[in-house]
């Protein structure tokens, strides 16, 4: 490894397969223009406690914003030998203003610097992520209203339930991105950006000294526990979790979406240009991304044990284990950003087939409870309007009649007020959703 | 199974494998007393509506009191052959009052049902490991304060680090049960008790009429989207996943704790009240309170995954999947609220070896920082300092000599700054502690 | 806690929250069993080792004897204010044969006793699973075997790919469970049963005296090394795994009986004796035990993380965590067992709906393969006849046409080689399955 | 994307998202090796069933084996802009050898062709792992032999229990290794190349043709079952699982020898070229390597999880969810390949402190059941025993006396037999481990 930040009480070289072993730079490179900010904001509070004299800042400063710049640019290049970015910043710095550059890591501990870089990390990928929210619900939502009077089989079980307006059905997963958005909220609300840790135990410096906000509008402050500070990875877990959750969400979209494009059900079509081929059969068009989106909720469940494990009764406070939670986060938001971006795109291009819907909806199964309301209406006791519908219901398939093919005669031995004008009223996809009432609307 | 709600378009008996291999009773009966109030709010809608007259609505509601206080009371017994606890209660009620009971389940459906028990269950519950963790909280402080004079090795990678004082080590905890009881509230909060659902579509009865508020003082309204309330677990995701987060602190107090209880540490002693012996050997007293705390993580993780996988790529809407969601989120409550329990009784009652600690104070590494730290102030960069007093150390240990019984000529190889006097006011806890100036008062 | 197996260095009396929250008799009472047979076996070696006289070892053999026999006939009762299931036997014992019963645990541990009975669980039960798997398997190949010349659509990505025989799809999870087989078995043969671990260091009685063999024909030895035998559970964790595994194959053909007794598949119709219905909705007749098979998944793969876990980290060698074994692999165990013996009689009685079949069957995309099969024979490149075929297919579903009806002149467009002759030939399921012949045949 | 290998169907040009999403170059380039070698012995079976002139067949197999020697030889660029590994490999081909590489895909799928690379890559590595475990384990055996006659104090709930030998601690690892050994032998043993599943029902060419043994001694044949064989990702799971016992050894070990390289413990001393350093703190040696082979652990059951999750519910055959399997294969073979390799390293450099590991072994303790056996050998009953010699203790724990220092007269208050010369012989680490004798002599 290049230029470590230790070494002085070591007399040994380290072994080149522990320095491949414990290195991070090839995945906390990431947290780069994290820690240039962190560093600016640092050097702030080292000159207002007096350890850093002006002339010293400002080569700092420009310094670290020349390499801020760099990375906005693009034109950053990361040198795989270092240890991690903390180091090759610091390495990178020193080439840049000389030898103030070892004033740098005055009282700071990379443990407090990591996490305060992964928390910025953090608020601003939430913050991306939210976005992203927003506007895949402003077309769900659109969807949902241009579509809405399509009726469909509402499922339980997967088998017919009752009929469904295709705007409810879609809006159900609008209130579900309304949870995970309002999830993803609360955490970035109780991100708090500290600096001040140190090691464990805090620094010489004067609390008050930490009150600073940089240009980049983040407020940060000291710790009120350095210990917990550097040994905390609650907001790691709670986003991992949350993303866990939106992908679980995800995979129910695909699954119903992949469902609907069979030949079997045959109620979409996706467009083309989010289907793939097969190298063998010339007629595959397949549902790959939706595919893909179902089988990432294993990733992200994967990523989430896998810090819940690494942190599993580990003694206070820092432990070299806590560098493992990098990857699973960085990994679980691309997951996630990169499904709502795709689904964006995809969703809005699905065309409905509204006749081989329609077709389902002729099932007169779908409309068995609208007939036991209907009892009930006439003074039937639930329970018994139930037996009542679904003794007319096996009849119905043993004989392969139409309910509302049957005359009255026939019906009657049911319930004296079943008739085939009736039924034939009741069984109606829209006579059946105009008859649900319970539903509230939302609050804008 | 005796008594189902359904049956009337089967012509066969259902095998008994299946009625053995699908019942819910044996669990879901913790929900009886959620049902009963759900129950009593529903004939209040089913009265506003004009489905119940005011007497029948007498009959119902006597019922439903009725099997309420038995709960209360501790005399209601559940006969494990029905299906599941709303079977049971209905078929109870039948018995108790009759006809009428065939009524109680007009309009409503077990999908929505099952979620209004569910969500109280965890309005209860949340509540109930709410007012735990505030008394725990409120111990651990006390604890904190009362040996906040004690100094200990603060550790990482559980190396010497620096100095800490019990004070802050125990508060790092009540800084977790901080963000917990947040994490809880949060989704406390975010629980909305609603009614109407039906199996997928709504039901029949106006919005208007499901805001009701029972004696029980929950309220109640109308879903904004039927076919969501029925397929949502989100609550108890959230709910495992917050508990899997509790339990993962617990295991580090755990091990944090069972560590010092090592002869090889002998920081603390556990009241013999809250440890257990061997079959074998005479002489243990183990920790396995603080083990079985640490292990239960494990159950609690394991949990999370199983409604994780549960939900994962399930189509819309309700599917039989779904009941297994409930013993994980009872077991996960559970486990909590015993560890929460056991530890307000264990913690208090651990006894500090005073001697023992402060033996390990005298390790000189622990104040390798501070040293450091004195070297910044005499104007050697904070790198260079690092460099120095790393020399410094391997000095002391391959010589076996003590840093503050170096003579100056000795120190001064190292640094010119570096005296005898310096080194011996330096190597001090109570010196280390007190200069440490960055840790914010937290706000009342 | 009743009659302990410790206690003498207590001076106080154990909380009561931690004998609830530490004993395991209210799940290792389903060891009692094994545990009489292993403490037989012991008292085998103690008599060998000269530790017991023979009339000490008549009683106590005649004690343990009738306690198993109370077992078998299930007359025996638990008493769960034990600590756990060996302390509750060596109570019985002492109750029916006196203070000689105060011998038994000589030489012996409860780390040892338990890591025994447990693998003699592990051993019925990996025994009884694989008699239910040879039973299934059996059942299975009878169906797949009865309906071999049904031809059904077989699918990739869920889209038509190929006709397949139903033959050859079942017989994909005869393949699943042939490999089940030989990892259960594969298990079951390197489970060794051993005595004679102590706590940790082994026990005063020569190795040799531990080569007992019961009336139970279980051979057992003494350890080779005491200190992992109390220490290890990866018979568990493998035991927990295989049957994770297990459960992921059950929920793939949970997955698709579900998909294909939808109304808009319509393949195939369940047995009623093995659907069950809804509360509210007369008509529903719903593929529970299905569903709840595919939702096992979770709870099996959570059981696994939850050992996996819970084994993490811990130091060597016997810690209380490791109690936290036996809940999970008794529930895997029973899960597993369930699934099988219900699924052995659903699975026969699955009627297949011919005619619906057969109707996707007609869908020509399936043949297209066979079509670039054709034209490779014709001496076409393969990648050029894929992408000619291609061509066609997207020419007929834009034209709507069907290209068995196709005249040579728009055939030969695509190609000179096709002709309505050879389409007409080629697009035949039958002709389709005869033209594989890759397959081998199984070893018997 | 580069030259798909799929299209003709297609009128659009796949969304640029899309092609991002879907792509696994970036992870399958891993099998390029594996690819070439079994389009090889594809190319045989093409010219054994007549699909390829000798002349063909001689273009193909020059080409692909320069493809093979630019792998071997580290020159084999991967354009990452192509879909996979197969289509980049193909598109390679066919600029080197021109049209005839259009006729490499006859006959093939990619379902079947991922599964034989994955399979060739499992065989090889597990075959590395398998070498670096037969010298790992030498290493631990040589360390347990050179140290055999230390005895350290054993631990149970990481208590005192009783003396036993460092060969004995060490070879409890050993064990564990001999397992894992079995299990990725087994798992070797039933993994079976097969060719010829086509996408999912075969292919043309007769199963007989496809017996073929390669330049590279694979024995491979055609399927028995085309729609498992494509469907199967048995092997991965077994493998991904059994790496996580592995895993979860070493994070015992781990945590055992940071425990003793702790300040407290000093039982031993690690490397330098072993231990990384603090940036804050000048003293810090820290057992890294040690942290991090736990916290992987999380990282293992994270990927044996994700796949678990991602085979759920999927309906046969081949799903593109599939797909994800290989990160976690491979991240699951290297995290291993990659700690077996270096604790081979750093084992065997451990020091250990004689001195302080003795220290431990005076503690009185360690001895009560060698004083509870001398009891039994006098006739008292085990129970008894246990009980006199609990109360013995308790009054040394109190008194602060040694127990070696008693007088008779005290000794004998507890039991007559307990006299103070027989207790100095028994309170003696080598007398302690001289008595056990049940450990069995393992068979080489």
């Amino acid at each position: 490894m290049k230029n470590k930040m230790w070494g002085g009480r070591f007399t040994k070289k380290t072994n080149p397969l522990v320095e491949e072993f414990t290195k991070s730079i090839q995945f906390d490179k990431k947290l780069a223009e994290h820690d240039c900010i962190g560093s600016i904001l640092h050097i702030n509070v080292l000159k207002k406690a007096g350890l850093l004299r002006a002339s010293e800042y400002k080569k700092l400063e420009s310094g670290l914003k020349g390499i801020l710049s760099s990375i906005k640019k693009g034109s950053f290049k990361v040198d795989l030998r270092f240890e991690d970015i903390h180091s090759y910043i610091q390495d990178l710095l020193e080439k840049k203003v000389g030898k103030v550059a070892l004033k740098l890591h005055t009282c700071r501990s990379r443990n407090d610097q990591v996490v305060f870089d992964s928390k910025m990390y953090c608020l601003k990928n939430l913050s991306l992520t939210l976005d992203i929210f927003s506007d895949i619900a402003k077309k769900l939502s659109k969807l949902a209203k241009e579509n809405a009077r399509i009726v469909i089989p509402g499922y339980t079980h997967l088998q017919h339930a009752m009929p469904v307006s295709l705007y409810y059905y879609f809006d159900a997963y609008i209130e579900m991105f309304r949870r995970d958005t309002r999830r993803l909220s609360n955490i970035f609300d109780n991100i708090k950006l500290t600096m001040g840790s140190g090691a464990i135990s805090g620094t010489c410096i004067d609390s008050s000294k930490y009150n600073v906000t940089s240009l980049h509008s983040c407020v940060v402050c000291g710790p009120t526990n350095p210990i917990d500070t550097v040994s905390d990875r609650d907001f790691v877990i709670e986003i991992i979790s949350a993303l866990s959750i939106i992908g679980m969400h995800l995979s129910r979209l695909a699954e119903d979406m992949i469902l609907w494009s069979t030949k079997e059900f045959d109620f979409i079509d996706i467009d083309e240009a989010f289907c793939t081929g097969s190298s063998l059969m010339p007629q595959k068009k397949n549902p790959d991304v939706l595919e893909l989106v179902r089988g990432n909720a294993g990733k992200l469940y994967g990523n989430l044990v896998n810090v819940l494990v690494m942190m599993k009764g580990l003694p206070l406070s820092y432990n070299r284990d806590m560098q493992l939670d990098k990857e699973p986060l960085f990994d679980s938001f691309e997951i996630i950003q990169k499904e709502l971006k795709i689904l964006r795109e995809l969703l809005p291009k699905i065309k409905f087939k509204k006749e081989n819907i329609a077709r389902q909806l002729k099932d007169e199964c779908l409309y068995a409870t609208d007939i036991a309301d209907y009892l009930v209406q006439k003074g039937v006791a639930f329970k018994d309007a139930h037996t009542i519908v679904g003794k007319l219901i096996a009849y119905k398939l043993k004989s392969g009649k139409e309910i509302k093919k049957m005359d009255n005669a026939i019906l009657k031995k049911f319930h004296p007020a079943l008739t085939n004008r009736e039924m034939k009223r009741i069984i109606d996809p829209k006579v059946s959703i105009a008859s649900k009432k319970s539903i509230r609307r939302k609050r804008k």
